[in-house]
Formats: structure tokens, sequence, C-alpha cells
């Protein structure tokens, strides 16, 4: 879509880049940078000449999509340059050996683009303004291309690998290759899991990361590789074999559950739910008065299908009955992870929310139709959709229905909201309730932040999320691009883009985000656009404005519009 | 408790007080106001005057409350001026007749503030200042006192009477006596029911109207009398021997219940829930950009007890099981109202909310413990708690389960809301859902804008109320006298003043608002204070902080701060 619009702008301006006759001398500059050393008067002359060369080569290429496109183009470009060092890689018989820090160093346009590969290195700096995925392709530099390959498929054809061949540079040395693997050491977190390259870490131990953005809003079900990770200790190492759930609180006594009686004594149930850090947009927070707590930026929030046991049917196994809910208000979880005192994670949901047939609380085993990932609960975490994520309890010990409240620390002396006149030495987290359900909330995942649009593009195109807590379904999305002066209503997606629409949930079930997208004209004479997007849900709830009166002393419930400014290049 | 804070002030200006020795000439001028005819120059001298009498005659009085202070503080101002004319009104044997156009033209401090009540007319300007419920006794000025009697029980005592008694100036005439009856005409409202004079009308065909705010956070339970009134049509007269409800679309057969039925054959119910119109705080958005419909203030929300049969029990009795929902989503009310045509008001919920257990959906036949009003329903009502006021259908006559949302106007082409970029010309009311629940709403009833407060007072208390749909608990509400930089927190009630504040209710059963209230130190400097506030439900919703982002074509669902400036008056 983006690359279809970018190529109808280029239309417009292909008699002007025939005249400048730009394609020789760009390719020749190509071609001398790829053996250059990168000097700052080179790095400035590449990037100019390289725009009109790349919108030249994109300009007739108005039909096809994907990879075959990008391997459409290669072979467009390596054709009018077969005069150039790109082939003469492959002529030398012993590959030059580099180690993984120099291929770190090369990590930019200006650094050039190196990748690794099954042992092989790559500079991709020319393929970057081809590449079907747009600059997503940087996120991978300087390091393995495997761990994003896997993560989408497209890239699993001969033509990609044949498309990677002609760009390779040498060798990883030996030692390097060998270090790729995950190193074990004796610290609480050495048994934690690899992770995804794309994530950006937050806190290492416990680990805590938020994908790229731009990646964030490309699916609708986020791969299990890429959604968010929040930790609060090291990942426990969980047998299957033995691992017994507890459920206790229950006149009938203490019920224990192995794996395999949760998959095989209760039915399967399936949905698709949203989870949100009460942190996410924290970062936002910090810039108003610092706070306590992991700096998330916006995607602090993935969207996956969970499978497991319903909770309400769990408890009925365990001798749940309707008289239950005359002394008992609560459902307690224990993780099995725990600190160096042996103190493990725990929360509490309300009783009500467990018990409903409609609250599809789950203890599921399967995440995007496969066994849960370490990071993500395996084998089995409470899947409390619509609630904050600190309830989803993962690595689950222990069900406890109770009259009270989990009385661990994240239930009662954190995620907790307070009003902007509350501080450290006036707080009384008594005062407010344990955050649950969470408020409405969107984000723009594209453009980025300083991003820049072109004059003659005419347009912008906008994307991004948002979703509600409390199985609220987002009803709406508002979008502006002068600062909430003027607003358009994006398009909203409950599916993936190639997939139908999926039908409206029952109300009150809404539990997964929709993801938005809305073209905007630019504005005439806008150097500087800020872009604005607030989302509505079926209770009409709407998002606050601006961030300082919602600022809070834990940096939770950041809500407010999503602001982006964006600078409009003349051409 | 506001009195307790003005004699507290008081108390600190006693000494300057006798030193100016006020008493004598202040009394003075108030009993040549008595039998003045209110010249402009004799209004200045009063209004300066009276201020520090007033005060003196307060700060002798730092105990007791109520009408027993007033009457105390009656008498204290009795025996200083018994040279005074105050008791010579009894002795004149004929008395003066007054027509009520007379009376009328009596209505301020500056004019005189006369009352009727029970055929006398009675100037009571001087006890404006004494009366404990403080300035409201003006909302009767000008007019008779019974409704409000009525409507504040605590008048009900022989020492009120015998303090009116002494403020008599003369009668009513004869004619204007018969007048107070209320005459009927042939028109399609002409069987409409008396109202409470204090009521602040929108539209009087169909009668619309709203209490005024600072009576509206007087009471927790919202007097019915004063309820906000919104009706579509002209108030049906329904006969309650010959009533009969129609429950229809279910395998079983159409189900016709008499009121008797309703009231025997089901379990009552009683639940506590606040009703608010969608156009509440409408006038707000229509001084950004006209809207269409009433122009609501901030007081077209009201809290009140509901009784009645559950719908639920009355669908179950009427055929209603589970596998209904296979097919059936809506649950379609039609009211008794109808206009010309014969078309009648309509409306529905969906069907969960109207089956489950926790939704309290009730058909109510009575009103704080009373019939339905003729205003309010009568004889049957539907109340569905936390979801906007217009589908809680009156004067109801049919139910329908049905796999559709009411086709009415009401449902189909209104109470929808829309992008503030969305026009007349632009609007498609098929792209939006109907309102049902409500978000989170706030406003402030004291003190009104405009009001001005004295800088000795050193602070201001502020009032309001606070709710959400949903059967969202109002958690929190931040309150501001800085135009929202600083925030405090409000104290929060659940139940009448004097009464022990209410359990709070299961989470999503919130249906009542709460009222709150702080005091906040007057700023330094400051000469005019702009008071915010802004309410939390737990599920962490927020208000929106301007109108503009969420100005709507229609107006409806104006939640944003709410603002009232007020003027500081240096001493």
């Amino acid at each position: 879509m983006l690359l279809l619009r970018r190529c109808r702008s280029l239309t417009r301006f292909g008699p002007l880049n025939t005249q400048r006759n730009p394609v020789a001398p760009a390719v020749a500059s190509c071609a001398v940078r790829l053996w250059s050393s990168g000097g700052s008067e080179d790095q400035r002359s590449y990037r100019h000449a390289h725009g009109p060369r790349w919108r030249h080569a994109l300009a007739g290429l108005l039909a096809g999509t994907g990879a075959v496109l990008a391997y459409g183009l290669h072979h467009h470009q390596a054709d009018q340059s077969d005069s150039t060092s790109l082939q003469t890689i492959e002529k030398i018989s012993t590959p030059p050996i580099f180690t993984q820090e120099e291929v770190n160093s090369h990590r930019s346009l200006e650094d050039g683009v190196w990748v690794t590969y099954k042992g092989g290195v790559y500079d991709i700096t020319e393929f970057v303004a081809m590449h079907p995925g747009g600059e997503k392709i940087l996120l991978a530099a300087g390091g393995a291309l495997e761990p994003f390959w896997a993560l989408y498929a497209v890239h699993n054809q001969e033509h990609v690998l044949e498309i990677l061949s002609e760009y390779k540079v040498g060798e990883l040395s030996a030692e390097d290759q060998k270090k790729q693997q995950t190193v074990k050491s004796s610290d609480p977190y050495s048994s934690d899991p690899v992770r995804h390259p794309a994530l950006r870490i937050n806190s290492l131990k416990p680990f805590n990361a938020e994908p790229p953005p731009e990646i964030l809003s490309d699916s609708y079900i986020t791969p299990s590789a890429i959604f968010f990770k929040r930790n609060h200790l090291p990942v426990p190492q969980v047998d299957p074999d033995s691992y017994q759930l507890r459920v206790e609180g229950l006149s009938e006594g203490v019920l224990m559950l192995s794996l395999k009686d949760l998959k095989t004594k209760f039915k399967k149930h399936t949905i698709t739910a949203t989870l949100q850090c009460a942190g996410n947009r924290r970062s936002e927070m910090n810039k108003v008065k610092q706070v306590k707590g992991l700096n998330w930026g916006i995607a602090a929030i993935s969207n996956a299908t969970w499978s497991g046991a319903r909770l309400r049917d769990v408890l009925m196994d365990a001798g749940y009955y309707p008289d239950v809910s005359q002394w008992a208000r609560h459902v307690q979880f224990e993780g099995l992870d725990k600190d160096v005192t042996g103190t493990t994670y725990g929360a509490s949901i309300p009783l009500n929310k467990a018990i409903s047939e409609d609250g599809d609380v789950l203890l599921a085993y399967e995440m995007n139709g496969e066994d849960l990932p370490a990071d993500h609960g395996y084998p089995v975490r409470v899947i409390v959709p619509g609630t904050v994520g600190a309830r989803n309890v993962k690595w689950l010990g222990k069900i406890i229905v109770s009259a009270e409240e989990s009385h661990s620390h994240w239930q009662q002396n954190d995620y907790k909201g307070f009003s902007p006149g509350t501080d450290w030495d006036t707080v009384d987290f008594k005062s407010a309730p344990a955050i649950q359900e969470l408020p409405i909330q969107s984000a723009i995942t594209m453009p980025a932040d300083g991003a820049v649009v072109d004059r003659s593009d005419e347009e912008v195109t906008i994307k991004g999320y948002a979703w509600s807590g409390g199985g609220r379904e987002v009803v709406r999305v508002d979008v502006s691009v002068d600062g909430g002066k003027t607003w358009q209503v994006a398009q909203l997606r409950s599916s993936e883009k190639e997939q139908a629409p999926a039908p409206s949930p029952p109300p009150g079930q809404a539990w997964a985000w929709k993801l938005w997208e809305v073209t905007a004209p630019l504005p005439q004479e806008a150097q500087e656009l800020e872009i604005v997007c607030k989302a509505v849900d079926n209770s009409y709830n709407m998002q606050p404005d601006t961030v300082s009166p919602i600022w809070n002393l834990r940096g939770v419930l950041s809500n407010a519009w999503h602001r982006v400014k964006v600078k409009v290049r003349e051409d």
C-alpha cells in the first residue's frame, strides 16, 4: 500500500527525473560507495544521489507487490550496473573474514548496512531502498537476519536467497559464529530464553522489552517473538511433565491439576485478546516529570490468540457453587517466578470476572497456536481479557478463591492510579483501587516522530492501534494533522489485511485491538505536521487531551492523545 | 458546614465590627427598607449596611444547626430591633391585598424578596441572609413557598411558620389565589402534570427541565419533583387498572401483564441508580459551535431509588431460555407516549444487559418509595442502570425480544456520537453505535459560574457530582482552582450527609453517582479562580480536557472537564 502510493507520487515526477537523467551517476555513486570507507563528504553525496535514482528505479514498477516486486527491482538495477563490483564479490576465492564487532559497526545508511546469515556477511546498503518492507530492514542492521526471517515467512523463498547472495562481502569469524549461541552463566537470569533482536529492551534483568512501533501495527496478530515482554523476575524453568496447578480456597479442598489435566479434562477455548502493560507510554509522562518505572514507549501492548481451559470451568470442577459469592470476592493467582527471598509474583481479579460466562478468563497453554513461549508463561498462564497485563499471571502455580485481594506488592502497592497532585510523600496506596480494566487507548505507529514527508506526496498515510479495556469495543479513531484543530475518521481493521473483517464481538467481549489507517492530505503551507490520534470506545469513553493532568507518580495509565511531529520537505 | 465556615471567618472580624458598632444603623436601614419603595440609591446603602450587620448577627452563633439556628438567629435580630416595624404588620387590621404580578416583581435582594404561602404575602428580604439553606430561598422569590416546603420537609415545623408570620405584608388577591390552580386546555400537552417551579425549563412542550445545580447536589437521592424531566412527547394518561404490558418475540407467544401482575408475580427489586440525558451539558458544546438539541445545563442528571420487577424475571416468565441468545440480540421497548401520527417513543438495549443477573434492569413502578410520578413514566418504566436516559423508556407499553435494534428514530438516527469533523451534510447515522453506556462525567454544582468569594474567607468550598456509565464506580475526583495546573482530591459521598457511607457496590454494579466536596485555599494574589473538576472511574477512564475535540453535531456526550470562574473580592 505504502509502496504503491510512493509509486503513484513517483509517476508524477517521471518526466522531471528523465530530464535530469539521474540513473547513471546514481548507480556510479552507489558502486563507488560499495568499496569506499564512508567519509562524511561521500555520505552526503551518496544520499543526495540516492533519492532520485531510487525514485526512477521504482517508477517502472507499477505492478506486482512484495518480494516479487523487490526481485524485479533488484534485477532492473543489476542490469544497469553490470560493470560495477556488485558481482565481484562472488569471484573472490577466499572470502574476507569479519568479526561480529566489525559487522556491528555497519548499522546505518551512512556507515553501510551489514547483516549476517548462516555465517555469511552481507552488505545490503543498496538493497534497503528496494526492500518491500521498507526501512524495517534496518532493524537487523549489524546483526543476524535469521530471527527476522523467522518472523516474516515471506523471506523463505529461493529468489530471496538469490538476491541476498549477490550482496555477500565475506564470512563471519568462526569464533563469532559460535558466540551467536547464547552463553549460559550462573546468575538467576542465566536460563532466560533467547529473545528476538528487534525488541527494544527497557530492562535486561528482569527482561522487559517492546517491539518497534512500525512492526507492531504490521500484523493484526502480533507474532509471539515480538509480543512485548514484561517480566518482574527471572523466567522460571518449569518441567511440563511434573507441573501441577494448585487450586484452593473452596470447600471441597485443594485441587491439583497437571498440564495434561488442563488440556484434557476441560474444553479448549480460544480467544483473541490484547494485553497492555499499565506502564505503556510511560515515557510521555517522564517528559512531564520523572516517574518511577520502566521507560516504555508506545508498544507495551500486543495482540495474540490464546487457548486454554476456562478458569470458570476449572473453578466449577474445584467445587465452586453460586453461594461462594456470598463470602468470596476475589480470585488470586501466584506465579512460579520468585525473587531471592522466595516471594512469588502475585495478583488477583474480582470473582465476578473470574466466574462470569462472558468474562472469558483462560488458563492458557497456547499462544498463537503453539505452546506458550518461556517469556509468556510456559506452560500455563492466566489470560484475563480486557484487564491490565499485570493480572495475567504467567507461569501459574496457584489459584486461591478468597474474600481478599492478593496481598502481593504488585496488587497492593503498585499498579494503581493517583491524582497528579499526589507525590511519594503523600501517597496512600490503600486509597486507590488496583488497576483492573484499562481505559481507552490509541497510538500512532507510523510515521515515527521526527519523520520527513515530501511535499510532492501531497498526502500522508498514518497508522496505529486502538484498544479499550473491559471488553469495550473501539468504535472510532479520530486523526488530526494539525495538532487537534480538525479531525478525520480513520479506517478500522480487526483482522489481518488479507482476511475478511472479523464479525463484531458481543457487547462487553471486544477483547482485541483494532488497527487503523488514514490518508490525510498535507495541509498547504505547513512545514511541520503535528499528527494526533484519539480513540472512542462503545461506552463513548474518550482519551484525555494532554499528559500533565493525568500524570501520576508511577507513570501508569498514560492514555492522552498520542502526538507525533513530522516535517514536510519541499521538493 | 458552609455556615460554620462562615462563622469561623466572622470570628476573625469580630473586634473590627464591634469598633464600628454597625448594628444599630444596619437594623435601622433594614427597617426603613421594609416600607420603602426600593429606589436605587437606597438599594446600594442597604446592601452596604447589610453585610456587616449580618456578620455580626452570626458571630454569636457558633453552636446549633439548621432551622433551629435560623430560629435563634431570627430572635437574636428581633431582640435588637424591637422598636422597628417588624412586628408592625401583624397590627394592621385589614391587610393590604397584592396581585400575583406585584408579588412577581419582588424577586431579588434589590427589589425585595416576596413569597406567598396559603394566600398570605410575605416580604422575606431580611430573612434571606439568615436562611439555613442559604440563597436557595431565592428560587421561591416572587412565587409560592408550598412546592419548596414540600421538597424540604424540614420546613414542616411550627417555629418555621412562626418565623414566616413575622414577615407577612398582606394577602394575595382572591382571583390570583384561584389562578394558582393549573388551567387545563385542549392541546395535547393539556394533561401534562403540574411541575415544580424550581425547575429550569428547556422546553415546555414536550416538557424538558432540569433542577438548579445548587439544589441538585443537596440530596444524594434527588427528590422526584426536581429530578430532571426529559419527555419526547406529551405525557400519556394511563389508567393503572386497565394497564397491560405486552411482552413478545419469544416462542411461547405474547405475554400480557397487568400492573398487579408485575407487582405480585415477580419479586420486588430495588436499586439506586443515576439517570443522565445524553445531552447533559450540551450548552457547553453550543458555546463552541451551535448543535441541534435542547440547551441543557449541567443538571440533566439525577439520582433516585427505583423499585419494580426485574426485566430478567419477566423475560424468563415469558419463555426466555438460553438458546434465545443464539438468534436474539436486543430487547426493544415501546412507550405509550405517541406523536400526532400515533408513532410511539421507542428504544432498545443489548440482550445480554437485559438478561444478565448483574444487569439489574427493572420494570419499575416506584420511584423514591412512591408510585412513579406522571413525568417519570407512571405506571411502569424501564430502568436500565448505567445506560443513557433515552433507553430507560417511560410509560412502557411493549417489550419485544428481537434480532434487531429498535427501529425508532431515537435509536437509529439520534443519540449517537460522531467525530467533531462530521457535519449534517456528511453524517451517516449507520456508522456509529447507538449510545448505551455513558462515559465518565462530573460537574461543579457550587459555586456557580460568576460567583464571588471573599478574600477574607481564605478558602472556597466546592461541591459537585460524579458518575460513570456501565456500573463503573467513581473512584476519584480531582479539583483545581487554577485552571488545571494543580489538583486536589475531593471527598466522595455515596449516601445522604447524615447517613453512614453506603458499602461499595460489587464491581460493575455501581449505578449511582457520588457527590463530592473539597475545600481549597484561595491562591494568594489570584483575582479570579478557574475551578475545574474531573472524575476517574474504576476502569480509570478520565474526562477529556476540552470541549472542542469532542464536539459533535447532536451535542451529546459532553463530558469535558467542567469549569467555573469565580471572582475573589478583596476586603
